[in-house]
């Protein structure tokens, strides 16, 4: 065996069973979110399962801000609103009614925000070459592994993406190389959705796994 | 309690430590792939969990195409040997001599390969009027739950970025619309590394998460 292998250990039923249950279970938490902190301890936990995430050539391009300041989130909050409102725009006739009637944030309610960051540029990359949106890809896969371990943790997890983001760099400092990917809120949480939010508030369906999945090529005629 | 919220029920400490073991197990593989095949109840609750991820306003834009055709992959695979080739040519004395000798895929030796795609365009999503690459985030998360399903059944994944889009697209009939994400190589496992394989072989090293985490903003002078 090569130096640094090792036998990979079966999962037993009860392992996969939660591993499974932390996936099926994870929602997107709006408005479910209970005041109490989330300890140091299991922050560092659900931040140390982001830092493992995979990333292209090792480049582990992410930053985690974790921000508490309500100031600041008072800020950010008012960008959210600044943008929802020109989002709520786009959509027409029921479907604007439908949209203000959704709560998309608890920016302010949970205890806890977490920006993901990627940081661009740099030198060339092993496995960036040809793809350069990898890296964001990497910053993405940091955030499923947040939201996973938060669910483990009895912490919901809730990803805010109506910004401007050029106000969240100037809200969060930060600077032009760096693309924020995800504004998080985080807390405790005692009741969730048994399905997606989207779906039992009626604006839109889950599609059966089987029109997900293709054989081989993607079939003809097929516009996806 | 409104309608669809249920009581979010705590996880027991061995269902957490089996969803971190899970997330810190996870390794990039790409040679210890066993020819076994996956069994098609594995696969589907492998792509259940990558169905099961966040997407943004509920737009579910993957799909996933699963390669089995061993002349399909045959493609893929010279593919990938004329980036590589490229990539090679982009990495400088010592640094060239590590990459020729890194193995940075297993397409033909892995039983199953998967690519991942994302469908753009279409109507205003929500959650997506502001930030036009969270669709392919929400694809990114939808890889990572593959990944950690894959873990938990015995499977290991490599995710393998050095192809032109163009190839990928012509060998998979992909239309222009849709962006393949990620193509991954899926096998049985026995043994795995016992951290990142870059590492091990010396191309890069793991950074302490207490560089990664930032409080409240980016701090001055901080390059990052």
């Amino acid at each position: 065996m090569p130096p640094g292998l090792k036998p990979a250990g079966a999962f037993s039923a009860e392992e996969r069973a939660a591993v499974y249950r932390a996936i099926h279970e994870r929602r997107d938490v709006r408005g479910q979110f209970l005041p109490d902190p989330v300890e140091d301890a299991v922050l560092e936990r659900i931040l140390a399962a982001a830092h493992a995430a995979p990333s292209v050539g090792l480049s582990q391009p992410w930053k985690f801000i974790v921000i508490r300041a309500p100031e600041i989130r008072a800020e950010i909050r008012a960008a959210f609103e600044r943008a929802n409102d020109e989002a709520r725009q786009m959509f027409e006739g029921e479907r604007r009614a439908l949209y203000s009637a959704l709560k998309l944030q608890g920016i302010s309610e949970a205890p806890l925000n977490i920006c993901v960051t990627c940081t661009r540029g740099g030198g060339v990359v092993l496995g960036r070459t040809h793809d350069m949106d990898t890296d964001l890809y990497s910053a993405a896969c940091a955030v499923q592994n947040l939201w996973l371990a938060a669910r483990s943790e009895g912490i919901g997890v809730g990803w805010v993406s109506i910004f401007h983001q050029a106000d969240l760099r100037r809200i969060l400092r930060i600077p032009d190389h760096v693309v924020p990917v995800a504004y998080l809120c985080l807390g405790h949480v005692r009741e969730l959705f048994d399905g997606p939010e989207l779906e039992a508030r009626g604006w839109g369906r889950r599609a059966p796994l089987t029109e997900m999945v293709f054989r081989d090529q993607w079939p003809p005629e097929t516009d996806g």
